[in-house]
């Protein structure tokens, strides 16, 4: 097995100007795994109540994930979360939230998920993403996290950064765990904790890819309309690590294709709600969409002399 | 010649976390004037005052500006701006503004402005951009405009665009002006207008370039510190425009290696204060940035393939 995912595993009620679900499946390593099954075998960790049902199963059944690892408590229910999305569809605004199993999420992985090649921590408790990282046999780590633990235990935040080999994280969260406005700034500073790579998702501005030695940056893929925003970045991160587990060698070259991939995903992801486009997706639509990340970026390498003037 | 440029000549002065200067060179056609002047023969238009001193003309003669069109009135005082920058750089904020001589702007382009090849109408009031641009006989036409315009004189805006080739404007302004919260359908309803070509400048985010057929994106070129925005907008645009201006042909392919330019201009200009960076720039390290555009956005086209799964 290839790839591990530790994370919420959830129902979502959705209200964005362009529809509304009451509940539907959701959650940060749903939207992981989904993402990274297109590319590898995926492990997923979480914890689900007797309301996750058949209809839900079938869909991690249906790409091929690996759910053992999927607590089931007989008389919990399951993490729920609600939230609206304004005209401008750049922030979620949360309307409630109701942990109910999740609140005692303590993840035992088995020896399959233990010895997956890649490891990737979605935004939980920063000490369980420590604890989880310590479980594992894993070769290359990554990890989310949010403006909420970064508020309220910015050091166990840290701590969990200094064991990982990537962070994968938004801009407002970048400047806010640094403490420094200019993201490129925030991101070295982040590198300076000890992982090799951070990955800084700037949503419909694309995503920025930094290491000691390189920088990469790629814009978003350009949608028309965004439909639901929800999971974006989880199914980024699952294109991203679920590419990386597919390439016999981690370097610079396979994270850049990496973000692409990444990319690719969270486009798709966007246009319908929660988990319904990714769900139905084909390799030949995402292989599309990598060919047009080149025609956008392109350009000749021709540098400038004055003797071209006309 | 080959590029002509109307637009304001200035003293700003300017406020920084970094620094402060009381009365510097400033004004948009100043900092495009500068910016294009290293791709291609440059006439400025504009209007100064008595104030209006030999350091200054001295900055122009230096990149070879023809300033012929630059009006003096004898008992008048140069437009002055004076702004302010919070930690953050993203916004200016104005603290003075005398519109002076800037005032009885009304510009006669002599013989060889209204003969340069390309023309580029930097933000004014837009019933002068479309005087100026009647009176030009350039065969590619560029305009900015901003948010003041937009609010308060929406309709003479969208006239003077159905008159152009390209519209240079920043996202906030292509969604202002379009009533369209997302960027790309925003760019798009511009181009419905008639432009050729938009260019939406997305400051720390980079830049787009949209036709009715293509898209092109580029990130920001990554500053660990920006020192002073101001007249980033248009030294972007210089090197975007004067660029252009020295190809024999100005197709996709010659706008896009503009957008690099433009971008690699835009990020010298803010690493000092007003034109000092820009002033005392070279041709090596405009090509040594632009080939660095090349490394930071540069990734193999493999598309996946299931069968690669290690």
């Amino acid at each position: 097995m290839s790839l591990t995912v530790v994370g919420s595993v959830a129902f979502d009620g959705l209200e964005t100007p362009f529809g509304k679900r009451e509940k539907i499946l959701g959650g940060a390593a749903t939207h992981f795994s989904l993402s990274a099954g297109f590319y590898t075998d995926v492990n997923a960790v979480g914890i689900v109540g007797n309301d996750f049902g058949e209809g839900e199963w079938e869909v991690f059944k249906r790409h091929n994930i690996n759910t053992d690892d999927i607590e089931i408590v007989g008389d919990g229910k399951t993490f729920f979360w609600k939230g609206k999305y304004e005209y401008d569809m750049n922030t979620a605004h949360t309307l409630d939230t109701q942990l109910n199993v999740f609140e005692t999420f303590d993840p035992k992985l088995s020896e399959n998920s233990k010895n997956a090649r890649l490891l990737f921590l979605a935004n939980i408790v920063p000490m369980i993403q420590k604890n989880v990282r310590g479980q594992s046999n894993a070769e290359f780590v990554a990890m989310d996290t949010m403006n909420f633990w970064i508020d309220s235990m910015k050091d166990a935040v840290i701590d969990t950064i200094k064991v990982v080999d990537c962070v994968i994280i938004n801009d407002a969260e970048a400047r806010q765990l640094a403490d420094e406005p200019n993201v490129i700034r925030a991101a070295r500073k982040i590198l300076d904790l000890g992982p090799e790579a951070v990955v800084i998702k700037r949503g419909e501005y694309g995503a920025a890819l930094f290491t000691n030695e390189t920088y990469f940056a790629i814009p978003a893929y350009p949608l028309e309309s965004v439909f639901d925003p929800t999971g974006a970045g989880d199914t980024f991160a699952g294109g991203f690590m679920g590419y990386l587990a597919s390439q016999e060698k981690i370097d610079e070259d396979a994270m850049r294709r990496a973000m692409i991939f990444g990319s690719v995903m969270a486009s798709f992801n966007v246009e319908k709600f929660g988990t319904e486009r990714v769900d139905a997706l084909s390799h030949a639509e995402i292989n599309e969409r990598f060919a047009d990340f080149k025609r956008f970026t392109h350009f000749e390498e021709i540098p400038f002399e004055r003797t071209q003037s006309v």
